[in-house]
């Protein structure tokens, strides 16, 4: 069964041409990293490719190889930054699966022993909050 | 910070080893999928890698490019097999991430649309029943 076909009037898309802002806290030559406006706990960071790539199922593996690379480095230092005790990740496809906008991102979420989730849908953070921890991250990141 | 170490002795190191059965769907030479036996939903599978990882943070790069690519693999079948919508990763890092199974493991979940996850620890599965979800997903692998 053939997937959607990417379409690249999507937020991300418009981020990585910087037709739209975000706080970024990494980037290097296949992907970025930036904070989620509707972030689901202090920290919330998302690793995009910059290749067009829809979800998990239409990626190039050299895509993915480079998404989870870059996870694995902003997820450290996300952890280091908040101060975490452990890193939830998800990754949505498609609306039935949770996916929102529709370019393959990879969420990273910093967690603290009893403290539960927010919701994604919980409303968009303060902007000098989100420049705060993107700033945070990016310390850590050295 | 430094990551806990890996610890042989946790089920998915056993099941690499052949010292605990598993609904296997798919092996290659670095991972091994297989039915998660507390499903969250009707297909729920994991892709492991062979190579000893506690979590993302540990993690070769090349084993995070084995299991990305064959939970690609894995996840195409696994969605065609439930004629599922969607599909949902998670990726759990230490107990607070939600991580039980100190072994790297990404879940691949099956999506409908309008069907709620289940709770993780919602109980063991029929064994029967992950059999024939396992042959369903391996018949989708072709």
């Amino acid at each position: 069964m053939a997937e959607p076909a990417y379409d690249p009037n999507n937020v991300f898309g418009k981020i990585l041409r910087g037709e739209m802002p975000a706080h970024k806290v990494y980037e290097d030559a296949h992907t970025l990293a930036f904070m989620d406006v509707m972030p689901q706990g202090d920290g919330h960071t998302l690793v995009i490719p910059k290749a067009p790539s829809r979800g998990l199922l239409d990626a190039e593996p050299e895509t993915l190889a480079a998404v989870m690379r870059s996870a694995q480095i902003v997820g450290r230092a996300v952890k280091a930054a908040f101060e975490a005790d452990g890193l939830t990740v998800f990754q949505f496809n498609e609306a039935a699966g949770g996916q929102t906008v529709f370019h393959l991102h990879v969420h990273l979420i910093p967690r603290h022993e009893g403290v539960p989730l927010k919701r994604h849908e919980g409303g968009m953070a303060d902007p000098e909050l989100l420049a705060g921890h993107a700033a945070r991250i990016r310390a850590a990141l050295g």
